[in-house]
């Protein structure tokens, strides 16, 4: 097992890619904190390049390549949003990338990972068919896999985030944010824990993609059971090292609604008047259901992406 | 004719609406600066209070109001941002307010004016019908009017926004705003060009509603013709006083296609991921199309509002 990243990882990690990414803005709104009674504080990944957070794990991870085995190519699968992060954080490298993706990835991810000049291999839809994919490639032509959460440098770029939000608002109560593969969910506790131990941090499911809160309770990682919540960020299961950073570090994991995830996709939209992907509704849908008491407190929120596919609004 | 505001108006006004106002955020593009080779910044008053610039010429109206003119009422009428501006500022200060708002007002926009506790009264679209309704109020109840556009201290307050643009990019080479009645562009055009003689100011107006264009050829002011551009907030005519201003100090008024509007809305949801209305959309447009040229140049765009109904979008 690869090891667990450390504070020192990830004060590095955010030297290493302070050039590349954007300093997301933490936005507030004064209607959320009205519904919620609490002082929340938006941490807006869907401003980063790429529209996600997921470029800081993948910039970091490809920046510490030795440049021989860049030279050979990178090799991801992703959904999406890893997809996009690698494919530039490569091209910005001088490196080849050649990206997994499932056929029923959205079209606007699909669009922009070409637009970063990588190769796309489709397959279906399930874990087992992206990796096998990938690895046929990785004997091909011994291209480098860059995973796209259960990877230490991965962890330590995506845990930068949660550093910003705590150098900008240093008395969080608590955070949240959703668990997909946990990438981020792993880096934002050890970088949260570390900064300052008493900080809450709760992960956030769709119930139909309640892996993590499985994995907790049975104690050892458990697949993703469905792959058709809206949350197109969050159809995967948990990695071994994500598993371990989160079992030994999370206060809580909470799972919430289709309807709620679209209600507050849908409230962020109207009334912050920004874009985020359902993937980044699913962490405010806990805190707008009540499924963690935050009343008085201060809650940081990982806004995780803001790609979404605009086709179907009345242009 | 009212007078025309000062610098001095403009600072009174900054500090007088300061505790109510967001100071919204500057945000750039690498996506826009590729395409058009220069570098832009964007004022986002889509984050603004009542989700658009307007709050700040009705805030700084209202709170000047002596009490006991203030006490007999408030009364408007706009097309949508001018009346939730007003119902808004009205609240604040204790006092009613009621707006008539055209029939074919966004449905949004009618049910935020609602939110803020405001009375609203419906009339047909037309700039006749609209003040023929509001003078009857005034008859039967001595409210006091504040005029969307045609009145110094709402110039005062919409100058603001240039300000607080040019505190932050003080290097600015142009700025681009549209023009609908002309408020937010007099308040640019005096701001702007008083803190910096040499900024060059552009006014862009849709294809479809151009009379701020005729009137400058003509030298009076033109009636706006149609009342059918997607750019809701720009339907309206000049006024004596913003005319007078818009003659006196402007670089240039171009128009864009309603196809352009649309296109550079899509693009700004979705490079930027922010929400903007239609309104907003209609400078970027002209920088786009290369109404004028900006290559090299750094340039501030004023975002007016994000107030778009989102009923359309395949939740």
């Amino acid at each position: 097992m690869p090891q667990i990243p450390t504070i020192t990882d990830i004060n590095e990690a955010t030297e290493r890619i302070k050039p590349y990414v954007h300093r997301t803005p933490v936005l507030q709104s004064s209607w959320f904190n009205d519904q919620t009674g609490a002082e929340l504080f938006f941490k807006c990944e869907n401003f980063q390049k790429v529209g996600a957070f997921k470029f800081r794990g993948a910039c970091n991870a490809i920046k510490k390549l030795p440049k021989h085995d860049g030279k050979k190519g990178i090799v991801t699968h992703s959904s999406g949003n890893h997809a996009q992060a690698v494919a530039l954080a490569a091209k910005l490298n001088g490196y080849k990338a050649t990206i997994v993706m499932p056929k029923n990835a959205p079209k606007v991810k699909v669009e922009a990972v070409k637009g970063y000049e990588a190769e796309i291999v489709f397959c279906e839809s399930t874990i087992d068919a992206r990796e096998e994919t990938a690895q046929n490639i990785i004997r091909e032509t011994g291209a480098t896999f860059i995973h796209p959460y259960n990877h230490p440098d991965v962890i330590a770029g995506q845990g930068t985030s949660a550093k910003e939000l705590l150098e900008e608002i240093p008395e969080l109560d608590a955070i949240f944010t959703p668990v997909g593969g946990g990438g981020l969910m792993s880096g934002t506790l050890l970088s949260a824990k570390a900064i300052n131990s008493k900080i809450k941090v709760f992960g956030v499911e769709p119930e139909l993609a309640d892996d993590a809160l499985r994995s907790m309770k049975s104690g050892k990682v458990e697949p993703v059971l469905r792959t058709d919540t809206i949350a197109d960020g969050l159809r995967t299961s948990l990695g071994e090292l994500t598993f371990e950073i989160i079992q030994s570090h999370i206060d809580n994991i909470v799972t919430v609604s289709e309807a709620s995830i679209i209600r507050d996709m849908r409230n962020v939209w109207e009334r912050m008047k920004i874009i985020i992907e359902p993937s980044s509704a699913v962490p405010v849908a806990a805190i707008m259901d009540n499924k963690v008491q935050v009343e008085g407190l201060k809650v940081g929120i990982i806004l995780t992406g803001g790609n979404v596919d605009l086709d179907t609004f009345k242009w």
